[in-house]
């Protein structure tokens, strides 16, 4: 089986600009613009995240990079945590915030709110 | 440094590699990769969106823009909308997913379950 | 208006523990008690709401009492609200928790936190 | 008043119609109806799941009846559990659902749906 470029290296690196934009052009042409009331989509990014929790639900504990998952289970599993994103994407877009700055700004909050002691560092 | 323009009108494309390695770093020098599973990290994820829904939960339909809404509130909303991206770039990275490139293949799968019609494109 | 048959006053009052004992059994006869720890009971509740919060995303402001909504649709809704119900019961249940009594305690918490003040009974 | 025997073991047992009829008297007297929409009661719910989920997000799998949880933990799990199942029986009231009722049928619904078969009523 020939897969050399089945996974390349060298993914590209999506932005949320680039999502936001390419959201609201998939919402205009569509004449969806509007349903997309900001608690219409937040009712629909709920249900998203539900979808999601049902992948885990009978699951018990899931270890990090789903050792035992099936290719059909990690593709449903991107499918629905994409969902998601686009949803937040959306909600951010139509509420005036700009999702990346305001990300960025909550790390630094983040970083500030738990600082690195010494001992976490050293080891 | 030269500080006047610390916060253009054009901000920073920010990318979803780029916060989920900032994200890992994070986790790393404080020691937190021990909590990181994915089930512990969807249920914070979970916490989160219902953060984000107390903000939108009393106030009845909500306008695009968010035009009656006070500074603090559109922080607030920034914030918690963050804290949802957050876990969910570092839920996508620690299940081994390229969180960027699944968003992609969506929003190619969803334009062809939903087609846009003559009808639509005219108006 | 004459509307003396529109709910049958004799519908059956249903106890939480009524409903926390046949959950009980129905998972007991099927092997299912296996599944049914905490988190994965958390996570179904979570896939339920999802269910709940999708019959409403699309609607804008929805109407006490659902007046424009089919048949089919409030079937749908109560068969979603019902499944968030089941699981929230039986999760207390698994944790060992008394729903009704907490419930009851909750009920009288919130009167202590928030009084009736005069001007709302005059009211 | 006899206090020896106030939280006996064989508790009173609460039904759902109870809950409603407290929970539409506490919104009546304090005038808090016309906040109670639907959508704003849903909203509300999928809060309390958020901070439910709080309660166990960096756990790791809790085994059932909570062993290590000290009685902080279980009073707040209480709290948290029974706001969800508040905010349900007041969304079901609003709606104009018998949420018993649905619930009931439900269950007959899942048994039909999932028959016990001969192999597990065996073991």
């Amino acid at each position: 089986m020939e897969c050399s470029h089945r996974f390349p290296k060298t993914s590209r690196d999506v932005s949320l600009k680039e999502l936001g934009k390419r959201l609201a052009e998939f919402a205009e042409v569509r004449g969806w613009e509007q349903y997309h009331s900001p608690r219409n989509l937040l009712l629909a990014l709920v249900g998203e995240v539900g979808e999601l929790s049902e992948i885990f639900q009978w699951k018990g504990e899931v270890a990090k990079g789903l050792p035992n998952w099936s290719r059909e289970e990690k593709e449903h599993l991107e499918e629905e945590i994409s969902d998601v994103l686009l949803y937040l994407v959306r909600l951010a877009d139509v509420c005036g915030l700009d999702l990346g700055q305001a990300a960025l700004s909550k790390l630094v909050k983040n970083a500030h709110k738990y600082p690195v002691t010494p001992s976490q560092t050293s080891t």
